[in-house]
């Protein structure tokens, strides 16, 4: 049995490779791919912009589905044909953030697909630890959003968001209008910030209400809409410094600002209005289980459009093309590559 | 009876008035002022930088002791000799912060002794509901401390900081060193990170365990003193930009930074560390009737050095040189003015 796997070579460099795939080690399954997502990461992966991290040619790949085909004798609780998905995150178990119990940030945390091999090959061997159930009415192809709505389910998780909070979602790339819809799943009253006519015309079909901040005044829009009192909680997903201005200016008296995005250097915060307002400024990164568990719950239960936000699916072999036109276009939600 | 007061003209300028106390209005006391001591907003105001909240020329002064010396008939509680001091927030009670339980940071908020007059003058009516009781074994002049006492207590308890804490406090102003007192008091093992060697030496002497972030890498004796995890607290209370980069550097995963001090424009957050260790960062403004009655007991136990930190007691009538000395020397850390 011969079989493709694109790896990453550095410097923005895929190349397919031949190989034959190997008997799952003690512990492992291997994993018959059906389907990866391809995120923000993967595209400044692609960059080279983490070419530091990835330090020799694999597969990168961690949004995935596919079906197991074969198992470690010494592994439990599944058998061939199960549908799964996996939860990419290696923890050491050892180090002060694991032993204090943030194990999802741990300190040496392999993140699966970028520190060690993902899934943008035909057959993969991961550990049954990093295992999680697909459900029967769920499609593998939908399951790839199971990665990227954990992050959103996170996201709201550390924002606290309770019903009836009024919450504002500053970008609505696929993160963005992950935790808008997550959001406004649990009751609260929703309002995503974008610039790209696109991106609010999907979100406005989706249900979502949107504030384009180029051409309107988001804080004011923020203060009518509460009576003056602000936003409960705020996400920073465009990555933008003009967004993490916005983070703290619509926020209400000890409102929750959520950095989610990636801001690689120190940005400029408003800390007068993080003082003068007592806000609460959390950094959420990842996931726990539990959080990637409901995400497939609310992909299963149809809360989150699959459908709407997978906007092109491309084989395996076109994985390098199919990136590029990724990192150009705006008018791509999620791109999904088929490795079946 | 003929009596002094400091008025603030804007500008810089402060002038002497004389003027005959008037009888307390409905609800308030004729407070008998005894001190009065000078903050860092004090001396913001004397350097102009406040103007323009500071609307018309009236005295200053928001840190007192003083004895009730009349009262409206329709005060209750209090009586002529009682020793108080004052708690200097006026709120609204109508607002959204008030309305949801935060009405120390009303979107109103009166500062007495900003927004409307203070206690550099000798006798100061103000509405019975902001007293506060000073015990018998507290004195008048160590009884100055009990606000930014108040505001230590507060930052500690925003900060969440728990017996066995490892805090980092980054300046060791009368904030700074007030903070790591609170939070050495209940248990926590504290740093404090100052450039100026005259108050290390102070810190010192208080028993605090200082660093020279300017000739020691503060980050490495964190990262060292806590075995890799970091500070489980860290306090920004030097106002400075260096400051807000050490607040997230030295924060274990998980970590709480506390915003103190005033950042007037937007600055430079390290937001990449704040989401890789999913902190949380927190504004925390003045304080609660709790937090100012519990900066009254610590004083009033000893807790609080009060000798150590009152420096140096100067009469009313010298207000202006007081603070203008106070602004140019860093040999002194609390300046009291004397209005009796």
């Amino acid at each position: 049995m011969t079989s493709l796997a694109v790896d990453y070579h550095g410097g923005g460099r895929f190349k397919p490779r031949s190989y034959e795939p190997t008997e799952p080690a003690s512990g492992e399954v291997r994993i018959a791919v059906a389907f990866t997502g391809i995120c923000g990461t993967d595209l400044k992966i692609a960059h080279g912009a983490m070419d530091h991290r990835i330090t020799s040619p694999w597969p990168i790949g961690h949004e995935m589905s596919g079906t197991i085909e074969a198992l470690a004798s010494d592994v439990t609780g599944w058998k061939p044909g199960d549908r799964v998905t996996v939860m990419p995150l290696e923890w050491c178990g050892q180090c002060p953030a694991c032993t204090r119990g943030h194990s999802h940030v741990c300190q040496n945390l392999d993140f699966v697909g970028i520190d060690s091999p993902g899934s943008l090959q035909q057959h993969w061997n991961v550990p049954a630890r990093l295992l999680v159930r697909i459900p029967d009415r769920l499609s593998l192809e939908h399951a790839t959003l199971a990665e990227p709505t954990a992050v959103a389910v996170h996201d709201v998780r550390r924002g606290g968001v309770e019903p009836a909070d009024q919450v504002v979602v500053i970008g609505g790339g696929p993160i963005g209008l992950l935790i808008a819809l997550v959001a406004n799943h649990i009751g609260a009253d929703v309002l995503l910030s974008e610039v790209s006519s696109f991106r609010r015309g999907l979100a406005n079909r989706l249900g979502l209400r949107t504030v384009d901040p180029a051409s309107e005044d988001l804080p004011t829009i923020v203060a009518e809409w509460s009576d003056g009192k602000g936003a409960d909680v705020s996400f920073e997903v465009s990555g933008s410094k003009l967004g993490v201005l916005a983070l703290t200016d619509v926020l209400a008296v000890r409102g929750r600002g959520v950095v989610v995005a990636i801001h690689t250097e120190p940005t400029p915060v408003d800390l007068m209005a993080a003082f003068w307002k007592e806000l609460d400024i959390r950094g959420a990164r990842v996931y726990q289980r539990a959080d990637f568990e409901e995400a497939v719950d609310l992909l299963a239960a149809g809360v989150i459009p699959a459908e709407s936000l997978i906007t092109e699916v491309v084989p395996l072999s076109m994985t390098e093309q199919a990136i590029t036109r990724l990192a150009s276009g705006e008018d791509i939600v999620k791109l999904v590559i088929d490795s079946q």
